[in-house]
């Protein structure tokens, strides 16, 4: 990573800091320190308001530079801080939202003098507006997850169940260099890579805060497929993870074995013009509930409303905010009175449930800029027959 | 999930409870939800010293039964509690190892009057004495994880870079029924599946705890494969995690394209013969570190004592209690004083890395029972030349 680009994001951070006067913020989870330091480490990034960022590694042992600090156990971040004359901070931030209260007690602790508080909202609202480099990154991503999703009716052979399906396009994402991992804000929400939605499991609640559910293969790990046959007249709602470079694209595509019945593709359409009408209002100074409302208003004229993001439980937001986890600033919901920015990237994903065919509807990873929206996922929209 | 399996569970912990005078537990991380309501919910699980759990559920929305409560917020457990005629906990414990710091404090504030205290210790020690159905899970994962491994030579082609051969053993351990997901305890260390390290690349140090580390295809995710194409002469060191059905089990083989020198096979065998040795020792009461001591004896002596764990950055265990999660209770390590039990799982991974050629060595899952070790990894041990 280059050094001024983590400059940027530091000093994105550190003009919230300054705001609320915070003078340094102890940074200890992974995707924080990926933002800040380029890289994760078994250790902490300390940013001083006014002076460079310090890196202090447990593991691994071969880094090394100027600011870079071996050391075993936080508690030496202290004196070494004394050694390089650094103040101790009056008002010090950790990651609260993160960080597990035993963590976050030890680490408190190393600032007796300090008030501590939450550093977490600041260090997601800094990361909501993304740097040019990381917009490039959300486009390759996007042009790897469309390139993945153009193979899939390679893949699919009859009879296959879902699981089947969802394993050889798991396969193709990893082919075209996804890491597999899918980052998720928060300690509760899991999700394998993505998932994949044949026919009525697309209404199964799940535990988790996801836009659609699905039941799983095991209690174990609740969502997604569920391994039985894909049938013809069923709608496949494929919904994978684009973290092909940290960064976390997001798009949803729909395929069918066969023909549907017109109501499916009425539905459908249904969708994308909510994403299109959505798309056309969205550019800096978008309230984000206003375009909630606007979807709501749309589906609610088709006759769509009861089946809209669910049946019997709903996702409340059509979309949310994308970065290094899946779900970030903004949240495209009601009540949400935060306005577009430019550098906001957000997917989009109205989305339709029509009982005994499945899910229709799309999804597509949106970055805002100073006139509008540019699109970073750019499969095809139609519902893809296999 | 049968009830009473969760009675037993929800017993085990009780008694440890007992111990400490801790009147309640209020659980609210998914795996010690998994462990105590057999499924995975948004919500709370409830466990009171003297009566039957409650279950308090946010999503999803299709739960119901005797003691299970629909909430939308956790301020409204104390409510229902009294409702039911539950006394208020004099003492009570909080997962303050696993919950954020924010929810941490948010679920100690429903309980003002009472002391709070970290209840993850207790639920852990609880968590590694295995009951009889969950040995039979580790049995079933163990016989789908070797059936998996039995089949990677079949999807070896000459000139594969080893990220290729990786995703196509991720997709026979999909195909085998593997969830994907790889459990670790605590916050940071993060992996896809588990681990597939060729050549030099095994000794390449990681951020993370692992036994190895090995580059990434991206800073965005140290660890495992580098995207280096396989060459004769290195070995392969398979090491998926084996989550068929919650539990995570634990096994590493070695491969290689065309022979290796001979000094590989002297060190593997080596390896073996450490684990065979430890095998032979352990039973109810054999302390832990007496069994690392033995690894470290047999290793120094064969010579290889540089070599075993890693060379520059060198994991400080032998092996790892395995469970919901991949790093359990008991570990194998120095200074451990603990000492074996009926019903513990565990992992024993000897392994040797040798420059110039790889990682060899073993790992097995193990069941300790009234005799001895009972193994739950099946695949001949022997070098696989592919």
């Amino acid at each position: 990573m280059i050094q001024p680009e983590l400059k940027l994001r530091r000093d994105k951070i550190r003009r919230l800091m300054q705001q609320q006067n915070i003078d340094a913020a102890l940074i200890a989870c992974n995707i924080n320190l990926l933002y800040t330091a380029g890289t994760i480490i078994s250790g902490y990034l300390y940013l001083p308001l006014n002076s460079p960022a310090r890196i202090f590694v447990k593991r691994p042992n071969h880094l090394s530079g100027e600011f870079v600090f071996g050391i075993r156990k936080p508690e030496q971040i202290i004196d070494i801080l004394k050694e390089e004359g650094l103040p101790m901070p009056e008002k010090v931030m950790l990651e609260a939202d993160e960080l597990p209260y035993t963590d976050y007690m030890r680490l408190a602790g190393l600032f007796p003098e300090a008030e501590v508080v939450n550093g977490t909202p600041v260090i997601r609202e800094a990361r909501s507006i993304k740097t040019a480099v990381e917009i490039e990154h959300f486009r390759r991503s996007g042009a790897a997850h469309t390139k993945a999703y153009n193979q899939i009716p390679s893949v699919f052979r009859p009879g296959m169940t879902d699981l089947q399906l969802s394993i050889e396009v798991e396969r193709l994402m990893r082919l075209e260099g996804n890491l597999g991992v899918f980052r998720v804000f928060g300690q509760s929400m899991e999700i394998f890579m993505g998932s994949l939605l044949a026919g009525d499991n697309a209404a199964y609640p799940s535990p988790f805060d996801f836009s659609l559910g699905g039941q799983g293969i095991h209690p174990a790990l609740p969502g997604s497929v569920k391994g039985a046959p894909i049938k013809a007249g069923e709608t496949i709602m494929v919904d994978m993870g684009g973290n092909f470079n940290g960064y976390m694209g997001d798009m949803s595509r729909v395929y069918s074995v066969g023909k549907l019945t017109q109501n499916a593709y009425d539905a459908h359409q249904v969708c994308i013009d909510i994403q299109n009408e959505i798309v056309e209002m969205a550019k800096p100074g978008t309230v984000c509930e206003d375009m909630y409302n606007k979807a709501i208003e749309m589906v609610t004229k088709a006759g769509y409303a009861d089946n809209f993001m669910g049946i019997e439980q709903k996702a409340r937001f059509i979309g949310h905010g994308i970065g290094l986890e899946i779900n970030e600033m903004p949240v495209i919901a009601p009540r949400m009175k935060k306005e577009l920015e430019p550098g906001m990237v957000f997917a989009l994903e109205p989305k339709i449930v029509l009982p005994g065919i499945g899910a229709v509807g799309i999804e597509n990873s949106w970055a805002v800029n100073a006139e509008g929206l540019e699109k970073l996922t750019l499969c095809d929209e139609a519902i893809v027959e296999l």
